[in-house]
């Protein structure tokens, strides 16, 4: 099983990742761990500083020749030297409606926001995608895909998506939201544009699916063992993240049951796929469909009502540089660390210390369920 | 920390619970922890089996005199006869869509079905339901206080609540739906009357409130100690639940910034209240929401198809005696592991091995943050 | 994995074990577990409680027609109506020493000794032991087998054995102290014996060993992931025990390393074992040798000096009916445990979730490493 | 609660640590945390290694202007770039004894000793005695005081110590193999000398010692909540020990209980200290004593038999730089890791996020107990 701790500030020296338990054998594709890293960076509607921000990983153990050793993995992504400079002089003491700011400042003793918001920044999320990339490439080994596209934009909405995992995947690549429908996708960069004139920011939904998931990760045995709730803590645990779905969803709210449940055609093979993949808390060997709800940012250039900390005076917030929409950023996480859960759930299933035991165990179990 | 594990299957000898970690010195309401669990039970829409379920539990460790003494706390509750008199003569080989089933027996060899629904079945919320009750009895001892209620059945929906925490709880008291609205509510039973004669089921939203937190439960610093990913976890491994949002949830997708946030007054209070009570994976003093959808029950008596998993041919999945709507159970069952978390939360935070100790850690943090 | 809670005290109704994680497909040998039980009962030197207590154990879930399900196991074991009287009148205010019973008053604010004694008394272990008898029945599917025997009490001591572990196996089986030895067997019974009319008590050692394990369970990547480590938990969490070693053990203090270390003399052959089959926190293919020391029962028919604690005055410690000698009852449970940590160590290896998926993986790492 | 990973290799770049739940208002005394690793380093006996490795740490998260922030602390220590060099040019293939080199290799499909012994090499300690180091730090807030001594060296041993905690650290001071008596010490350098000159190593036997603990850290109320077997864990876990024993430990087996046990002349205080502090899994208020035994180095100069893992051919174990004792230094990582099981056991019983919050709560039970 992967456990893994971060470490790290917005603008200290840089982010620390402790990966433990990965299996030994696996030759990891830097350019791929890269250049994951960098579609997390460079959508429509980021800040400044995800121009400036290369976030080159250097791997500091668990690798011989670039392959893995079973020892703990360990990475640190140095924060630039802009970044590193931090950009107030003074110590903030009007907390953002929206952030961590005021309840960190109470729960710790802190005097500052800073304290506080240098760790529960969104930045945060760098080293937990390269974590996640990581477990990705190892399931790809398995022959287990992976995307993540974005559905809502600040309202504006594609419709629901009738396209197979390929070709959605397909419909992506040239995208810079990760938006499928490259009409709405302009729709969306206008809303974002004028939300950028109106100082505000935007949150939105994106979509994570997984493909050629075996059945049976995860357990429907003991309460805290269930897939999907393993996943949504995941998800939730993502800055700005506000709600987690499987399949349809809050939709089965109005779906009577007749409609609503994935016909069985064969062992493998469902008619629909409304549960999103997760029945009993386990893959039933469709794809993985959970969508996510994500806040508009909280740092507004156009502040909201706070309170002065020390003397409770009602002011503003205080303003930084900060995105307008980071729901792009956000999907590519939600990917990441779903890669991660299953990863896990499927060494828990599966066992093995090195990459050629846990192919022989899965290949015994693709015997059986046969 | 409480640390807990439940053991049993649907028509078992019954279900056993074991809750580790609770603090000394708590005098348990016996009758309240009973009543906790009839109200589980009881709602228009459940099947026979609640009628003649009694849910009586046995404590069997961790007190003296009904008082905790920190020792483990078990407690078992007996199936009634009628339910340990298993219900099918035949081993059953037709899995149904929107159940453990199928992909349960793959994962354990199992060769029918009822080796997988017996502890897959949502029976097993009975003892969850009785640690949540016992955890928001502890709660209440901090004026900690919450309620459960149905916003959707089947697509009768109420609207949006402005009620506050008392008039909601007060609205409750004689739903037997636990719907606050007495029109919605006569509609949603017509909505499950005909469900039932169309053989049918529902599905829907519950909404949780828990109000008087101290700001701080949770905490930003490490990706797995988020509240609300630790509270969806818990929610999401619920049978039957599907979504979890907090706050407006989904509807920050298009609900801008400025708009979305809740506006600091005062260190203890917020213009609004769209976050649910947590920012930045911590309580913020303002009442935790949550809402959840729950999908229909998996059982039909106008079954779906399947397949008969011996020969591989398609015919009708298993018909058994079910629920028709179980939205109304399962919100009971959130609020309980709700509180469960939070104490969790709670014993983090301050510690003590004892209600005394607890009290007295938690009034210096009163003291400390006014 | 496996994880276990225990309930329970010592004159409540009785004792409750979930265990969760338990692979499916695995045929319990109930007589097996009783047997076990019974074994960590009679021994010569207990008090007259292990004469009348039955130990009758009830599984509750977990398993259908004696086959294990993959869910939780639950185990009921109740206290004979005798034991349920409980022996005092008044509440105890005079703490034994060596025994729980000051620090848990203080710990739990409790106002008597019965509160903490109830739950700290060593008759826990008899859930536990049901735990690790089922665990090494699984093992024995691997053809690992392990034994437990006395080598000191009070004492009077064994010479280091040269025994191969099936002559050991057979020369333990007509004790009634689990001693090897006959004649210094009739010598522990006589110091047994005069220990009783000297009105105190005994500890001693035991050694446990296991044997065909494969090489390489446990890890040395991460500190706490150490079987040797592991496995000296679970020890020294056996009520009594103050000291646990590995092989030669406290000796490697005086050994230098060209005699101390086990030369190789092939893949899975060494010339000798005093490392006790554990190099590098992992099996090395030899016998896991480990042996603990267990200090005498702190119930004296003489009692100690303690205080009253309500008063703080001096006075004696409470009496109560006690064992002599429970060294060969802690080896039975020093035993049962090592089972349930070796299986745990299994499962992390080679995973699967059922007897048969578990057997298919361990035969392809037979394979590998042939 | 403190969780804690690290990362590293013996000649790779460095090794990373990651500290998770530290409390926050902690100003950190990195001069004391520095000599305590250079403490670890330069014991006589030691390789030549330890003179060159200058074990400079860098901390990378966690603090502002050396205050704690409550964000996770992490440190890296670069490793020396003589270190860096691997000291040998061709793969090695002939596993030491006593080493976890063999069982590493078959474990996780390695083709040659180096991928096992980088990761188990002793070096990894510096990192956790950084960890220690600092739980000591924060334990002096609550005037808890630590030492380490050494007592046997290759079965040169100091008498059973009867000195107070401070005589005892007096006498430490002037030392450099952790000898409290110097007559000795001077055997034991005599007996290093000549192990030396034979090409041999050492083992041996150090005590730690740990005073003004509290009541009631720990708990006896679930079997793996008992102090003792945590603190046993985490000994056994550093490399090379083989044996863990509490107070008089061994020496219970051959005392009996009326010699054995501590009587209790008040609440807070016994006349004699046989347990070593710990009764029935927790503190009872006199100082811990737990000793520990240390494997002479697998290292040797004049090689044990092994064989060529790809020709299964019997030739010598590999030679390289090596300790000839390391016992001392194994004291103080032992010392180390004793505080991080304190600190949580500390923090489990006192909560706080914050020292000035922990104090607070300390502070309410020292006055309940009095």
């Amino acid at each position: 099983m992967i456990r893994y701790l971060t470490a790290g500030e917005s603008h200290g020296v840089g982010y620390t990742l402790i990966i433990d338990g990965f299996p030994a054998g696996f030759k990891i594709d830097f350019n791929h761990l890269q250049s994951f890293l960098n579609k997390r960076q460079n959508f429509f509607g980021r800040s400044t500083r995800s121009c400036w921000e290369e976030n080159l990983f250097r791997i500091l153990s668990g690798v011989s020749e670039g392959v893995t050793t079973g020892a703990p993995l360990s990475f640190f992504i140095e924060n630039n030297s802009k970044s590193q400079k931090k950009p107030f002089k003074d110590h903030l003491k009007t907390p953002r409606p929206g952030h961590a700011d005021l309840a960190g400042m109470l729960k710790f003793d802190h005097k500052n926001v800073e304290l506080v918001w240098e760790r529960a920044s969104g930045r945060e999320t760098v080293v937990r995608t390269l974590c996640g990339a990581l477990s990705l490439q190892f399931l790809k080994e398995f022959e287990i895909d992976s995307l993540s596209h974005v559905t809502n934009i600040g309202g504006v909405k594609t419709p629901p998506s009738k396209n197979t995992f390929s070709s959605l995947k397909n419909a992506l690549s040239s995208s810079n939201l990760l938006c499928s429908d490259s009409e709405i996708e302009e729709l969306m960069k206008e809303k974002i544009k004028s939300a950028e004139k109106e100082k505000t920011s935007l949150g939105g939904i994106f979509e994570l699916r997984m493909t050629h998931l075996p059945i049976g990760l995860g357990s429907y045995t003991q309460w805290d063992q269930k897939l999907d709730a393993l996943i949504a803590h995941d998800l939730m645990s993502i800055q700005g993240i506000k709600g987690v779905q499987f399949g349809i969803g809050f939709l089965y709210g109005e779906t009577p049951g007749h409609q609503a449940h994935d016909e069985i055609i064969s062992t493998t093979q469902r008619k629909t796929n409304n549960a999103g993949g997760i029945e009993g808390g386990m893959t039933n060997g469709e794809e993985i469909i959970v969508s996510c709800t994500v806040k508009p940012p909280a740092t507004l250039l156009k502040p909201l009502s706070s309170i002065d900390v020390d003397t409770q005076e009602k002011t503003k917030a205080f303003v930084s540089r900060s995105d307008v929409c980071f729901v792009p950023s956000a999907a590519v996480v939600g990917e990441a660390v779903l890669g991660i859960q299953i990863l896990n759930a499927f060494l828990k299933k599966f066992g093995g210390d090195s990459l050629s035991q846990t192919k022989k165990h899965y290949e015994t179990y693709c015997k059986q369920i046969k």
